[in-house]
């Protein structure tokens, strides 16, 4: 990475630290360059606009994302395992490190009547998360995991809002059970795109 | 209702709508007063501050989602028809009329990491709500509709992160597939609640 690249992740970075605890509609020029004492015009250079920024910071965390979660539950093995890699590397992206939550669960109940190019970028991003949790599901029922008519695209619409109810049970509601609940929810819907029970039953001699 | 409440109801009204639009951080006395035309001090005067509007917003907000949803829901048989009344009425809730979503889902989202009157205003109608839908389920238990084990803040919880996965489905993904995802996620969490242990869990002859 040459030194121009390095200032800019270094930037950006912090711009997803301002965005997630403020909402990225908080993220502006100014603003940054308080936070990060470079000049005003300087992050103008960089960036463009407070529009530029706020796409440029979404896809930064968009890169970490696929790094933090998606890259490593690619190493699980196809099907179940990778569901819950998933699974488990999901939770730990929101709860890491004094992470202020995701910031795409936020941006999304922000942005979602602010028609332009945040929105779009949002919008972009999270279909492509969705296309990677309804492949995950298909995978499964390849594998003979998951039963063989799992409605793949249900798959992702009700894991999603497992997450999305985890979230706010945790970060808006600071309750301490919400990883419990979430984990109970999950392996129920684990549970359910499995083999039925009668399934297996009647295949049994 | 004196004249002086009307014209605090009325701007509420506005408040409301403006804060579902751009965000409850959007949401000032300045904009307010440029949206209304009213003027910024007779508005200061109402309001006192932009925190207080917020939480005056949301105030107003909460009082007709009661009127919305949980006193229609209240009307109907206790147990699952109640159930199922509070279900259709959120769905209406957030698509009657242009509505611009639900602004409990937005806000909570944009405040979980603002500490202040705003998330603490936030979190007790919420604690409500979460209650509400415990007891609904709680009832369902009594009533012989759903199975006497239930762990009703897991119910509560589920039913929670389907309707804030409806939400950001159809609001931010404008997914047309969304409510009928979310009616057969709905379904499922019924059944859950319905079949007995016992009855899923048993072994096979």
């Amino acid at each position: 990475m040459k030194k121009g690249e390095q200032t800019r992740a270094a930037i950006l970075e912090q711009a997803t630290e301002i965005a997630t605890r403020v909402g990225l509609g908080g993220l502006s020029i100014g603003g940054l360059a308080t936070e990060t004492g470079l000049s005003k015009s300087g992050l103008f250079a960089h960036f463009g606009s407070k529009e530029a920024l706020q796409v440029q910071a979404l896809e930064a965390e968009a890169a970490r994302f696929i790094d933090h979660v998606v890259r490593p539950a690619l190493k699980a093995e196809p099907g179940e395992p990778r569901i819950r890699a998933l699974f488990d590397r999901w939770l730990r992206w929101v709860n890491t490190g004094g992470k202020k939550g995701c910031l795409f669960v936020q941006s999304s109940a922000e942005f979602d009547d602010q028609p332009g190019a945040v929105r779009d970028a949002l919008r972009v991003q999270q279909e492509r998360w969705f296309a990677f949790l309804a492949e995950a599901g298909k995978r499964a029922a390849t594998e003979a995991h998951f039963r063989s008519d799992l409605d793949a695209d249900q798959f992702a619409f009700e894991l999603h809002g497992q997450l999305l109810g985890f979230h706010h049970a945790h970060r808006m509601m600071r309750d301490p059970q919400a990883q419990a609940r979430l984990t109970q929810a999950f392996e129920r819907l684990l549970d359910s795109c499995r083999i039925p029970k009668e399934a297996t039953d009647g295949a049994a001699p």
